[in-house]
């Protein structure tokens, strides 16, 4: 951990310092896209055996930092390892998404659950994190990650994903304190989870708010932005003698990006279906922004590719605090070819012949 | 056709003419959670079954309008019917969704399509529309609807439903043209079957633009908004000497809305994500508002479900052009007790000891 790190772009563009060029990674960059990562996920039988042995973990996140001049690493685990961790029963079957055996519907099953501890229910992942920043030597920061409250109470209620969210959702009509005591035990996890990471290395967080978009605007308040904030205020802010930026990202959240701002996060994600310009007008300059290129752009060819590149970072605008990245997961379908192209013509852009910005 | 319509509340609030009260309707109100809906289904067979034949599907259109004083029919159908008229081989598997034996997905596809002859390919909805008005009897106006060109090219590209999108992104960005000339077709063969169910007898008309939200902004506008402008700018405008009004509803499109109002529709639907005051200010008056409960409010004790239903009235404010719904359909798992509670409180809101409206 007492590695110089040659690569501080992410770190610097979060925390709105000037970048001589946008730092790029991609959410899900370590992935099925990656013909070594359905290698390596062959070999270990499923998808939690992959996140539960930190060797394993390990090699997947380095997987696109080898392959692509990538300007972060995620680790590679999942959002449901807290729960997974409150003995749920989480399984993956194939091509069906998360199950829960023993989801959790009423008061008695909220009773039930305890904040796990990083350091003994959650050791793989701490063991992962500290794993990878060896590995990684100061090449890129390594990002550390939780889903928020919400996101991650979703999964739990519905006992897997959900079209209608109408198990939670009945939840919060019908027993709202219930809810609110499950999200506050959550909340509570995802701090020590986040400062465990965090202590063992992780050099900046994100919050997956992946379902906060399901909501009403005053739901989202109450229900998913209110414990963010609650996490993101007892973050660690410090470690190894460099401020660690944390990220909070809800999918269709575009038009709460200024409340999002306001709740002393550093940096936000936005998601491809709102304009980054429009984004960047909300927050007054009180964050940086993280996005929003289409996913699907990765199948364009490379010309088009490279214009709908080109568009989400003049969209953006000169001066600091922009991340690149797509608006949501890269998907299984894409050649990694694209990935090339992607990376390569934003870390060109201001450069040279194009106005430089910082 | 000719009979005088007792309440025409929708078609006033549509039209921003003053009402004494607002009007309420609910997407989905002839549906799975009605008893008598799974008793017509189970007898019929199947949703197909029911959709094409004239006789059922009027029986399914009139139960809401049987058992609650709802203030609008809207006929029962699916937003399929012209592609399952091109002869895609559309299947309803139990629990599955829609699903096209021959999906949509290259240039030579495309080629093979032509524009449904209502009164031929579709006769079965043109005359469920004339038997539900004569049904009717004047009670109610009666809604006719399509999928937006979009959407219905969603489901014929991707060959059912969808979580990623990723053949027609595929095709928007390796054949933009392609996916232009299917959407113009679409749009051709929308407006002559909204304008048959009109020449049947529908009084008002609703585009449902079911996945117009998982566009970029610039997207949007390229490939949904566009089809549904030309849709609405060639839609009969009178009909029985009443004007028919239209309403367009893009989920997920809250932060569209003012240039959703700027193509010249009537109506603009809000889902539950959008705060209805906000939308309200942004369309400056230039069309009528519907919707917006959340859709599990339903499921809340019936005096949250009251609080859900007043709030979302006095969110919308005083004045024209509010009709009450919700902000999607009606999932299958309500108990219509809860649908006779959430009419009242609309139906009643505003007169009285509450201020008056108009």
């Amino acid at each position: 951990m007492s590695s110089i790190l040659k690569n501080d772009l992410l770190l610097r563009a979060l925390l709105r310092e000037p970048t001589p060029r946008r730092p790029i990674w991609l959410m899900r960059q370590a992935g099925r896209y990656l013909p070594e990562y359905r290698a390596t996920r062959a070999r270990a039988g499923g998808f939690l055996q992959m996140c539960t042995n930190p060797d394993i973990a390990c090699e997947i996140t380095l997987q696109p930092i080898d392959r692509f001049p990538l300007d972060a690493a995620i680790l590679f685990s999942d959002i449901l390892t807290i729960p997974h961790a409150m003995d749920l029963g989480l399984e993956f079957e194939a091509g069906e998404g998360p199950k829960f055996e023993r989801p959790v519907r009423s008061a008695a099953d909220i009773d039930k659950l305890g904040v796990p501890d990083p350091g003994h229910d959650l050791k793989y992942v701490i063991d992962a994190v500290a794993l990878v920043r060896r590995e990684l030597n100061g090449r890129v920061p390594l990002i550390g990650f939780a889903g928020s409250p919400w996101t991650v109470a979703t999964y739990m209620v519905e006992g897997g994903g959900s079209k209608t969210f109408g198990q939670i959702k009945r939840m919060m009509y019908e027993a709202p304190r219930d809810l609110h005591r499950l999200l506050e035990l959550l909340a509570k996890a995802t701090i020590v989870y986040l400062n465990a990471q965090i202590a063992a290395g992780a050099q900046a967080v994100m919050l997956f708010d992946t379902w906060g978009g399901v909501l009403t605007p005053l739901q989202y308040e109450e229900f998913s932005l209110r414990y963010m904030a609650e996490v993101v205020d007892a973050l660690t802010r410090e470690a190894g003698g460099r401020r660690v930026p944390n990220i909070v990202f809800t999918k269709g959240g575009g038009a709460w990006v200024k409340k999002i701002a306001a709740i002393g996060c550093d940096a936000v994600g936005i998601d491809w279906t709102t304009d980054l310009a429009s984004a960047r007008h909300a927050v007054e300059g009180r964050v940086a922004l993280q996005g929003n290129l289409d996913p699907a752009a990765l199948f364009a060819p490379p010309e088009t590719l490279r214009a709908e590149t080109l568009r989400v970072l003049a969209s953006y605008g000169e001066g600091v605090g922009h991340v690149f990245n797509l608006g949501h997961g890269i998907t299984p379908d894409v050649d990694p070819e694209q990935v090339a192209i992607l990376v390569d013509t934003v870390q060109n852009y201001g450069l040279g012949g194009q106005p430089k910005e910082g």
